[in-house]
């Protein structure tokens, strides 16, 4: 495999890059717990008083909808403008887009008003905030748009080019694009689609890649997914037959140990 | 045991209800984990912007009192009139009633003012709610309301009467009434009790069992009281010797891995 | 060992203090559970509704910065008011202290305002407490705090001396000062590190150990102190080579397991 993804996961370990997250009060501990196993240091803080000064001393910024009020969205404005200025990036993670009118609109404000780095959501979610219509039900994907996910690859490809950022969709097969390149990540296992939160660990992850390297996006994209789908395979492995909770902790358990060995033995992906 | 029960855990696992919950930050995570573990789809949305939206989609919604505040009462009776409105199941689990004016209130505000399917608490809760007079000591049942449990049936009965729902008392038995019918369920392990959030989980599952067979609340609910006392015996016989953590796992794993077979096996339950 | 923190461990259990916490969203499952497992009953409430009749039922008030806003600081300085009125012990958690101007103004005005018993904090925290400066990195101690860690002692006794309290820094030794005495508490393993909660679950063990012992705060504190570290040698020994997930589950086992034994056998620390 290209070495590029290992030098990256070492990036964030020598980095330990800080981490903001405005994000839900569902997963927010799996977030904080995922980005310190992966050698990042979390921090989370929605009040609009400090918003903007803790991105400012970040070295990226996660925006995450799940439980979106109207006080966080004011924070996650604030926030984002304090990340543009200071140039970190800025990954978002547009739960349940599609869900209600609320989350559509505060979807399309934080993606008007903030300068994206990586959008990361599931193919209705995306396919959503792409405005190609979808049918999201909750904050899982809808099965009709599983059906068509074939068609993530050219969804993320205009979403990307639109945007003009990274934009990952989250599936059995992960697409990542910037616009021009389209990479498949294969890595995953269906049991992270059992445990709340796996979708917002991968936005975590992300963020902890690109705060490493804030200038390869793309790839610092891809490293994260397949460090989720690598983990998913190995709890599987190591658990999965004893069901979701011992899954849970393996998962943590294999993004903790995660290593170039690892990467170079599992990581399954191609760039079109 | 009588079928119904088997036949009520497929149904959520055909289903997948998607179950809205307006919780408390405490255990929102494992509720979430658990109604994904019985087969049912969270989805956890607080906003007074789109409360009332969330629960128009959704299969069954759950009011839960553990950490209320201002902002969220306001959203609960939001998603309680549209969930009334569409005819789907609200379970209502009065956490802490008793505890503070604020909490009492407000419960019987949410009383008032929606229509409950099912009402869900310890004993000291319920009694508390059912207008018995109590002492509730923070979110745990005291211990005189633990030594009079033996009067459960007919607080649940009485109550049930009163306000036309489902109302099961969570405890060493639990009881299960429609103010009718008690039902008896002798399923559970004394450990479930030094786990945080073990109650909120019997409300999601509730709420998820309730979703899937909106017309049988009262079989519904005591599938739900039946899968967590199993659940909780085996993650005794599984971990419980290596204390919570490893318990914690190991009924998450039980839940997810709940079958007719374990049903058939385990359930021990007696109706009067 | 010294027989008091034996007592102590017996008092809790034996007391069941229910442990009234404002904290944050990240980690607040975390301090439900660890509070249980140690013997203790949480709640939390935050609603300045129901802040100070909750305290009032207590006895003891954790106060944690982790995720400040100013609805839960007006709630915070309620409930300290009312835990100061009944005279139950106030732990403050200044989680952050040091990483924006809001957290510093919001740490002070506690400060100011309540009585506190103990503060717990990493050493960049505790130094930025006290007035001495410090440059906190997020929610984790800095590297240049670390390297001076040997000033904690000195830290901890000015700190505990001025504001007439117990001062606890954690570190890889814990500190531990009434303004007299200094005790160091050698227990403990880098692990903990790598989980987010720690610090705060340190906090809801003081809250506990104080709860049940209040006139005993110097020697509850180092009993708290004690078992999380004893906790955290014994999930290394147990389950650290699996990596974090199992870690953090074997941590949970460990305080809920904690005895009489475990303490005489493993605790290490001296007073000076």
């Amino acid at each position: 495999m290209s070495k590029i993804y290992v030098d990256l996961l070492n990036k964030v370990r020598e980095n330990k890059p800080l981490v903001h997250h405005i994000t839900n009060y569902v997963t927010v501990n799996e977030c904080a717990n995922i980005t310190l196993a992966i050698g990042a240091s979390p921090v989370m803080a929605d009040a609009i008083e400090e918003a903007a000064d803790i991105s400012a001393i970040a070295q990226a910024l996660v925006l995450n909808m799940g439980t979106l009020n109207a006080r966080t969205v004011a924070s996650m404005l604030a926030a984002g403008k304090s990340a543009n200025k200071k140039g970190i990036p800025v990954v978002f993670d547009p739960v349940g887009a599609g869900a209600s009118s609320f989350r559509n609109e505060i979807a399309a404000l934080i993606m008007n008003e903030i300068t994206l780095s990586v959008i990361r959501g599931n193919i209705s979610e995306i396919k959503f905030v792409a405005g190609f219509g979808s049918q999201t039900k909750g904050v899982d994907a809808s099965e009709s748009d599983l059906a068509g996910a074939d068609s993530a690859g050219q969804t993320a490809k205009e979403l990307a080019r639109k945007l003009g950022c990274v934009v990952v969709v989250s599936g059995a097969v992960d697409t990542i694009s910037d616009g021009k390149k389209i990479i498949h990540v294969e890595n995953g296992h269906p049991m992270l689609g059992n445990l709340t939160g796996t979708g917002c660990m991968c936005s975590s992850l992300i963020g902890s890649f690109c705060g490493a390297a804030p200038n390869e996006l793309l790839s610092a994209s891809t490293a994260a997914m397949m460090s989720m789908g690598i983990a998913g395979e190995l709890a599987y492995e190591n658990a999965g037959q004893k069901g979701n909770g011992s899954f849970r902790a393996a998962l943590h358990d294999a993004i903790s140990k995660m290593d170039a060995q690892t990467f170079e033995k599992r990581a399954r992906y191609n760039e079109a």
